[in-house]
């Protein structure tokens, strides 16, 4: 088999392990010099194919790469983007091409969630109706952990471990001070669609750990009477309450929480935060003292508290797709596959493009408690397993030493440019 | 010298490390049998002494006392509660005698800020003006880090290094997010009258991570168009901009940005957080994208990324607390002192009370860079030492193994009750 260059790049918004599949995916790569020449990265995902905007991964050194198994964010950019159909936008794919021949591009390897696999989808179309022979791989990662198939996706278990330790040291914090101050402790998570990160929040409670719990899911239409009644029989046995509430959570009238007309004294609307509503009706219909916290970034970035078996999965699905594609797959995502639970025990699958495009997978209703405040047993063996194990990054100076790469451009070939 | 029963308790605010401190009390004075009899703690702090709500720390076994070195929160239970002067409130102090003669207390530690060590002063006094024989040692703690005389106060670096830590992470997400998403990244960071721990977020950026970042102190009166116009320089720079705000930053008007008149849907006033009213103003004036975050609870409990100094220096005051009491020292709080900065080295020192309590140590001036958006090299300096090294916690379950003690009950000696 002939000698081709290989495109890898990141899409979505970024995890605290999508650079340890980068770092799979290049490491595997270096590995087979003589199938894979050059491996260049999209500067910004697609949008660095599209514009002729390529990293030369070469230029960085072995520890660089093998430092991005510890850093979290996505070292060459992502983007927010997603291509139209063939037929919307046929320049879009002509100009791949363009940009892939001029490179001699023969593997495209697409780190994303679910718009990113459809994205990936639609690039190996290019070989089958456009005929620019491609090698696509798509990897999967998002913490929203909603793509089918795949038993879980790289980037939650870490996100889901920052949610269930943050939650059980708050409300070992407001445990100590319930006697005279806060009794009500509301942490927001994110997941606009589905309550698994929300749902993480359970695990802080344990048989060693009692904590009076209450998690808010999209699942599950935010009824305030019957939440108010919740959280008061939770202050009174407990003498405090802590809630995880999903920034997706909507109310009866379908519309989120966190964007119930909030203005601020100059007027500006939507300030946004499902946290600070929960709290102040509590307060204002139990008049329990509150305190709440809005984690956004703060959890998907914290690779200092990253679960190692999130890591590992990480890097696992980067290699696989690099010998997937040189085991002459096409158009595929390598997957995990669940082979127990405990202890839990997994291996690598893969998936057709063509059935993870745009499927979305919900909690299934099986996972929420019959009163829609918690998980079920079932709920907890799925999650528990994903938090298991600690991966820490090395420290300089007391702070993680995550790598910024050289990121050094490779020259254009092409004259013309292309507006996105 | 005769064997008499102490008295420990936790006040103010917890933070990471004060049971590593309750531990060095416990441990150290277990170690003296022939001088300290019982060792109680006081449930809810000083509530526990004036309702003879005493815990029976000798039902503990060593394992579980040592497992407070690793245990954010207050194990005890802490209050917010401030003993009035002593001509004000004869009662509460003859309250005090009469339980502390009941249970033979004759050592009195008591583990807390500005506030508590004011409590700790009064108390004091029971043996200056009312003749009762007790050992007074206050423990320093305050996340805060407001005290006089110590070089800094436990709690303090470890929150320090949480918000550093996190404002690194949460600038490495927004960095590979902006070129077509989030380009303005807030972080709220506790810290109502000092600008300490939003100082802390500046460590973020190093020579080897070139992070945009603006500090917002309390220190410095907010002004909109002067923010803006960095914020704006930032971005153009770099392609985003992260920002750390302390809670307690003012307007010109000389109110709280986070009290700026905020209403819900609900009509509920002050939903607080100064970070989106920071991030809506970005919004509205240069129109970037933004996200924010506000740590709350989550950046004072977050034993799981503790400083190592600072749960050795927790411990130490502990520990220094007792072996001061038995050298015959009374009406002192045990102090860290600097010895050096590069390597950072220290020692114990001690200071009275009297001159400790209530005295508020603001941040210097010559810390705060002059544009009042960052921190000096001298600041720097200082803060660099206390969040070094890491002292994780054990995991069980892929969580951090805190200990709950049993809190058993002393039996009440006293018929009459005291209403607080």
């Amino acid at each position: 088999m002939s000698k081709r260059n290989a495109f890898y790049a990141q899409s979505g918004g970024v995890t605290a392990v999508i650079n340890a599949s980068a770092c799979g995916v290049i490491e595997t790569a270096r590995r087979h010099p003589d199938r894979i020449g050059k491996i260049f990265a999209g500067r910004n995902g697609i949008i660095g194919a599209l514009t002729e905007d390529l990293i030369d991964t070469g230029q960085e050194s072995d520890l660089a790469i093998a430092a991005l198994r510890h850093t979290p964010s996505g070292a060459f950019g992502s983007c927010r983007y997603k291509l139209k159909g063939l037929d919307e936008n046929k320049a879009q794919y002509e100009r791949l091409i363009e940009v892939f021949k001029a490179h001699d591009i023969g593997y495209f390897f697409y780190n994303g969630g679910g718009d990113s696999q459809d994205t990936a989808y639609k690039v190996s179309q290019l070989g089958e109706r456009l005929g620019y022979p491609i090698t696509c791989i798509g990897v999967p990662k998002t913490v929203d952990n909603d793509l089918p198939i795949t038993d879980n996706c790289p980037g939650f278990g870490s996100v889901a471990k920052y949610i269930a330790v943050s939650t059980r040291e708050a409300s070992f914090d407001v445990a100590s001070m319930c006697a005279t101050s806060t009794r009500l402790f509301v942490l927001e998570a994110m997941g606009r669609h589905a309550g698994w990160i929300a749902a993480a929040g359970a695990l802080a409670a344990d048989e060693k750990h009692d904590i009076p719990l209450l998690i808010l899911f999209p699942e599950v239409t935010f009824e305030p009477a019957k939440f108010l009644a919740a959280v008061d029989a939770k202050v009174k046995a407990y003498g405090y309450c802590s809630v995880v509430v999903s920034e997706g959570v909507k109310g009866v009238d379908g519309k989120f929480l966190a964007e119930s007309g909030v203005k601020d004294a100059f007027g500006h609307a939507q300030l946004g935060g499902a946290a600070p509503v929960i709290a102040n009706l509590v307060k204002d219909s139990l008049g329990y003292k509150y305190h709440w916290a809005v984690a956004d970034y703060l959890q998907r970035a914290a690779r200092h508290i990253a679960s190692r078996t999130d890591v590992e999965q990480a890097y696992a699905l980067g290699k696989a797709a690099v010998e997937l594609a040189l085991e002459g797959h096409n158009a595929i995502m390598p997957t995990i596959v669940r082979v127990s639970d405990s202890p839990y025990q997994w291996k690598i699958g893969y998936a057709k493009l063509a059935d993870v495009a745009n499927v979305e997978k919900k909690m299934p209703s099986e996972f929420i408690s019959e009163d829609g405040f918690g998980i079920t047993p079932a709920c907890r063996t799925y999650l528990q397993a994903l938090i298991e194990g600690e991966d820490y990054p090395p420290y300089r100076n007391g702070l993680p030493d995550y790598v910024n790469l050289k990121n050094a451009p490779v020259e254009k070939k092409l004259a013309a440019s292309f507006s996105i």
